[in-house]
C-alpha cells in the first residue's frame, strides 16, 4: 500500500545517526574499553557485561554521553573484582571526554536535504541524550537555522511525542518523522497516528533493537538515503 | 525607587532551591565526599578541588549530578594521587545515585503561591542541570499543572533567556523571573530588560555566587519567602 504525504505540514527529524555519525563513536569507545579490560575478561563479555550496566542504569542516568561514562566506571570495577588500576579509571574517564568533543561528522545528503525542505515544511529537531551535548553537536553542525524548533528527549516513546506535538500545537497527521532507529523514531509515531520514514545507520545499539513481531504490519516506509525523502515529500 | 509589576504577564520560575530543597543534597554530597578521602587530604582542600575540577569541567559536562559524580571520581584520583582504592569509587558513584534518588521537597509556600498565581498569570519553569533528573524531580514534585511551558536549559546566559522568551513569543517587559540564583535567576533578566524578583536559599553554591559590583545599580527585588510574592504580584 503507498503511504499518503501530501498532508504533512511538519517534519521531525532524529539527529544522532541520522544527519550526523554517533553510533560509531559509542562502538570505538565500546572497543577501547574492552582493551582496557582486557586482563579481566574477554572482549565479548566486556560487551555483554557493559550493556547489562548500561541498561541497569538507564531509569537512574537516561541516555547520553555521561550515562556511558558513569556504566564503564561502574562496570570496569565489576568486571575486574575491584581490582582495576586508578590509571585506567582515568583512562575511562577520558574515553567519555574524547566522545564529548568528537567532530560533527554529517552524514550524505543532509545539508542539501533540509536546506529544501525547509522552504516547504516547518522542520524540527528531535533528539536524546545529554541536553549539552546534543546543543553542542547542533551548534557544531551548522545546521541550526534550518530548524523551527529544537527538542532534547529524556526518552522518545509515544507520550513523549503526544506532549511535544500537542505542546507545539502539531497535529499528529500532519508530522512525519525521519530517524534510523525503528524503536525511538519510527513505532512510536505510527502509533500515534503520525507518519515515519526509516533511515537506517549501518549500526545500531543493542538497546534500539526491534523485533519484527513488533514492525509487523506497521505502516512505514523505509529509505536508503536521506537524499530519497526529496521524492517521497517534494 | 518602586518597581511596576503591572505589565508582567507570564512569572518564570527557577526550580532547584527555589521551589525545592536541591543544594543541601550537594553539600551533603560534598561533605561523604571529603569523609572518603579523609586519608589523603584535610576537608577544606578536598571541597576546593573538587571545585576546581567541577568548574574545569563544566564547558564539557555542563551541570547537574551526572557531571557532579565524574568530577568526585576525577578528583578523587587525583587527590589520592592514584592511590584510591575501588571500593571507595563505587562509593563516590553511590553518592551520585543517591542523590538522583533524593526525594523532592518542597519550600514553604510553593504550592499556595502557584496555585494562586496561575489563576492570572501564564507560569514557566526554567531550570538547568540533567534533563532526565529535573524531569524526575518536576513528577515527584506534583507542580507540573501549574506549568504552561517547562525548560530545561543547558545554562542561564541573557543569551538563554533572550532565545526561551523569542520561542514563546514572550515580551521581556512582560516578564518575570524567581530564583534563588543572582548570578542565573536574576542579573541575566535585568540586563535583558525583563524583570526579576531573588527569593534567597540558606545556601549557595560558590559557583552562583556574585559580586557586590556586578548587582550594583540593578533593579530587582529581594523577598524572603515565596508568599510574599503574591503582595508583589497580586
Amino acid at each position: 500500500m503507498e503511504i499518503d504525504y501530501s498532508g504533512i505540514k511538519v517534519i521531525g527529524f532524529d539527529a544522532d545517526d541520522t544527519l550526523w555519525v554517533n553510533e560509531t563513536y559509542f562502538r570505538k569507545a565500546e572497543e577501547e574499553f574492552a582493551k582496557l579490560l582486557s586482563e579481566f575478561e574477554t572482549p565479548n563479555k566486556i560487551d555483554q557485561e557493559l550493556f547489562k550496566m548500561e541498561i541497569g542504569n538507564l531509569p537512574l542516568y537516561g541516555y547520553g554521553v555521561k550515562a556511558f561514562t558513569l556504566s564503564m566506571v561502574e562496570c570496569a570495577l565489576e568486571l575486574s573484582n575491584y581490582t582495576i588500576s586508578n590509571e585506567k579509571i582515568q583512562k575511562i574517564l577520558n574515553i567519555g571526554k574524547n566522545m564529548l568533543n568528537e567532530p560533527v561528522e554529517l552524514l550524505d545528503g543532509v545539508e542539501e536535504v533540509l536546506e529544501k525542505l525547509s522552504k516547504k515544511y516547518r522542520l524540527i529537531l528531535a533528539t536524546k541524550g545529554d541536553l549539552l551535548d546534543q546543543e553542542r553537536k547542533l551548534e557544531k553542525s551548522g545546521l541550526t537555522s534550518y530548524f523551527h524548533h529544537i527538542e532534547v528527549l529524556s526518552d522518545k516513546k509515544e507520550a513523549n511525542y503526544s506532549k511535544l506535538l500537542n505542546h507545539l500545537d502539531i497535529n499528529p497527521s500532519e508530522f512525519l518523522m525521519i530517524g534510523n532507529s525503528l524503536k525511538s523514531d519510527i513505532l512510536p509515531l505510527v502509533n500515534i497516528e503520525a507518519k515515519a520514514i526509516h533511515v537506517p545507520f549501518h549500526t545500531t545499539w543493542a538497546h534500539e533493537m526491534v523485533t519484527e513481531k513488533e514492525t509487523n504490519g506497521k505502516q512505514y516506509k523505509t529509505i536508503q538515503t536521506l537524499r530519497e525523502l526529496l521524492k517521497l515529500v517534494p
